[in-house]
């Protein structure tokens, strides 16, 4: 029996919802899914300082997942925060979605498209491009030009811009998969994988993937060198629970 | 229930059992594995001519396992000879060791060691990561200078090679992970894990992992674009077999 | 009359005052130099999980320079934790001690070699060479192998360490330049870059300089796309005081 | 009297006639072409999985040119198929003509473009460009959506798109030289660096001058290292004649 | 009191002092700029050919500047002809305005675009975008088509024209900042600054600060290896003045 | 007929008569060389100032050489001095001898160790091969450590220095080719090829070869964009003579 720790990195329940449905709807039979999201924090991530703020609790999660003795981590936000500081801190391995949407992406495609939110999550998204080494694999980055949560305002109207936007990168990147670049679009990819017949890769379900395989092969997050845990010193104020 | 194949791409049928066994130790619980080899080759893979033969056998046998219904394919060549051609030629997903091995460990190690068996291998390794974005995300790279032959001799010299090289590379290229460079070290994996107290890293446990969790995805090889099935047209003489 | 806020991101007071003075020995006649570091957090920074708290407490202290009216912002500790989301946050300019010394030693040099204390910071600093452009301007990276504090004990010690390393570097390295990474190495520069006869940069004064050159220019951090402030909402809990 | 053997990777008796008259029309006086294609394999080359079946031909050609005293080999299809490995087996020197244009182009102008055939090649350029160093040289990559096979069924369709498509280029792309990307083009290149009035790049005869330099430069391909001979093995079965 | 030469490599008088009272406008209160232009070479630099003839300008006015015992020396074209020949040469820092430009402008944005005057000169951008390590950072480049002296007719066309171009890259191009690729846009840059509300960058004024910080910050161009002084041979003929 | 004009940048006629010799040794029975070199300029070129300065008589020969109805231009010293201004002004093909060795080096090699003089001359080396493309080809940079000129002593020592450099590079590199970097090496190279038995490269002589095939395959200088002729204006005082 696993554990499988996805942390939502915003404090939307209802986005912590839709994001452990879409782990548990490819969960292995001996994984359980433990979705959680930090008490304290903003309630959707769209840019540096929202990741600054997140990071904290995807910290506390980790910490909390541990305790609990999950087998390992999923930051489920598309810029990964606090993806590094959370493997020191981890033993078990630790999986940013984005870092897991662009993996799987290269993987079935020579090259992908990015769909996200608004224009200013695209440095960010950028940014993890290069630190994977995907930069080449990406042929081009969309914003759809809303904001995170109206993926969850119950219109549609975001998921239609989605799956527009999905149906011209492919007619026009020359792209043979797309990444969706949120959380909140982790429901959407089974279906508009069919409507396109190209893998629309959701970071989530993904990621769920990766830590179970991780987990199979008996590899936790390296402790030699870079990624050891946090050298011991006290953590004062408002951080003390994370000592 | 999900059949693997697992392609040895050398006529070694020593080291296609080897590579069986790796593979089915991690299986999941429904997954079986098919461990097959080319009937016409070379025994052993040390350069781009071998690797040019051998894809020849490697999409035979992809041709060969589509027929049988195979869920996945995996290459377990360290050089992943004929794998962009086999993702045109096969409709599930395809991956080769070397990919499966270094994509793993970059999410458990900022960065790596390769560990392989003659110096005039590095050259493919190298070509490799820059093809699949890993070039910054390797420290190292180091040959036992034996042939690949030699880890199936029953001698144990070169399993005790590349033993000290492991531990050597964790001593001075301050890399959190080693990926093991050639199938035929498969086995030696799980023990250098735990000695090393690093993961030592097999690609064709680890590329089992990844064709699963693919195939759990719903996700086969892209077929809009560049990998899309070959244009049909008459392959004559010794390639006939491949109409 | 120019206040520029230098930010220690750690919570050691004697390394602020050290850092502090760094700042005031270069700072032009009309710069008034405000040291400030955070209430509650880490007393050193040695890895990504001490960046991610330190993250925090700079973006507080940017959130009151700003109300107090500071021209611009200094983040004096090497990884530049937090840069773009203080960024964001912030509307005159915000510098890194990292970013400012490696731009510096680019202008003076052609390759500049690193010099900082742990080992495991050197990948935070080849990730920012990267982010930064100057990957190929760095002919290496040296870590003493002793934590920031030993830096404060008082002993000399790590200093010495300091200085071996930097006349180390500059014989076998082929670098016209030397960048100190540390904030607490910060008063070391002038006479190491007497006795060595090269440029030994630290990294706070150089961003004195270029917080001081931006403000002239009337430049602040751009509003347009990237850096634009953080999209309102609300900030709950322990990160009220953000809002 | 020197022998060069331009090497037709596909079946196609036309294209072969093609290139070796390319091939001829710029040989020097002491140069002999020697144009051949293999007996079995594919008709055309569009993709991977041809590729891989070409690199066969290719090799077994590279044999019997050896046997017969050339000084060089030409593999005259652009995707470069099989060129590592037939260095290996080679002692003179091997070119490939997507190599040969594309150095070729670099002289001459600061960034070329690329005119093929079918869109699903471009990935093959594209690697060949990150490969041989010029991913920054080239501008831009231009299709004309057309088999290899058009441009030889005579109505001359595919050769006016061509022609359209490098009128385009010079137009939009801000590149100085057109490189053709496919042995079929060969003989389209000196009319059309006529009418351009910019350097039109045929590979054949590029790699034609290309050999004919290292020979008289007393250069074969460097037998120390990477690209020595292959290791002696028996090759079984359909490969035996490559012993 | 601080010296500082601003050398406008071509002989334009009128953009010498358009060039000198850009730098005048930031000077602080302690620097004196002495604007020059070499006597012979050529009116405008648009080329490679017109660098190279500059370079010579460029080292007989720092070998002047340096007699007359200034603090560090600017180089007032946007190719920063004979930059690292200059550093040879000098003690004091060298600083291009292409240079200081760029690196300004990745301090206040995370990509910026470049508008110059003559598409042909792009290329010499592109080169020192990537010497420099921005050729990530900078997300697009313009061209106004019109010569470099149209910057000088009096008729404000040029200027019109710069500043369209600056509006549709801050619309089109998800730049932060815009880059003003020529010395003679200097004057242009503080009110497209105000007109866009981005920072619009010239780079006279950003290498004026720059010279002025380095210079305070105690670092002189590196004497220590690729930057020591030209060693001592006798100059023959028309470079005799060089000696 | 054809005549190529070899240009020695630097003012010894006795290493113009040794480059001169090598390029003859080479060339195609139809093929006359013309070797010159400045009148005015500097004796030996080791650096950027030299280089600077060495550019003016580069120009000076293009323009001369033109006038005389030269087939094509060679700059026969390592750092190609004045390249992309002589291509500028030339309406021939233009190669620099950095730029024939680095490429010959790719066509027979994978990767290849450079030989040069002095240290301060490696940068210049390594800008070529990133401007070329080449980074990643090149294993390793060594110098002998003496000037230029001690190649023209008569003594032999620098000759030996360069063998024994040569060898070790063979050795420890794991590099199938080695470039001579410097002109004044040029004679060394075939004693140094068969002595070593891998390809030993002068750049003189791959260089004739090369402007030989872009002459012969009829291509000069792209007149478009870039590379255009330099736009016509005048060329005051000591310039005078190249309008």
């Amino acid at each position: 029996m696993s554990l499988i720790q996805v942390i939502n990195p915003n404090t939307s329940l209802a986005m912590t919802e839709t994001i452990g449905a879409a782990a548990r709807a490819v969960a292995a039979p001996g994984t359980e899914i433990l979705a959680v999201c930090p008490t304290h924090g903003v309630e959707s991530i769209e840019g540096h300082f929202d990741e600054a703020i997140a990071a904290i609790g995807v910290l506390e999660q980790v910490k909390r997942g541990k305790a609990q003795g999950v087998s390992g981590h999923i930051i489920a936000c598309f810029g990964d925060p606090g993806l590094l500081a959370a493997r020191e801190l981890a033993s078990g391995p630790v999986i940013g979605i984005a870092e897991a949407a662009m993996h799987t992406a290269t993987l079935v495609a020579t090259r992908f498209s990015i769909v996200t939110t608004l224009p200013r999550t695209l440095v960010i998204a950028r940014h993890l491009l290069q630190q994977y080494g995907f930069t080449h694999h990406c042929a081009a980055l969309h914003a759809i030009d809303l904001p995170v949560l109206a993926l969850e305002d119950g219109s549609g109207v975001a998921q239609e811009k989605v799956r527009q936007r999905c149906m011209q990168a492919k007619r026009e990147d020359g792209s043979g998969a797309i990444v969706l670049g949120c959380g909140g679009m982790a429901t959407l990819a089974q279906d508009l994988t069919k409507e396109l017949g190209i893998p629309v890769i959701d970071g989530v379900s993904a990621a769920v993937k990766m830590v179970e395989s991780l987990v199979a092969l008996g590899f936790g997050t390296s402790k030699h060198g870079d990624l050891d845990y946090p050298l011991e010193k006290p953590l004062s104020g408002a951080f003390q629970h994370l000592n």
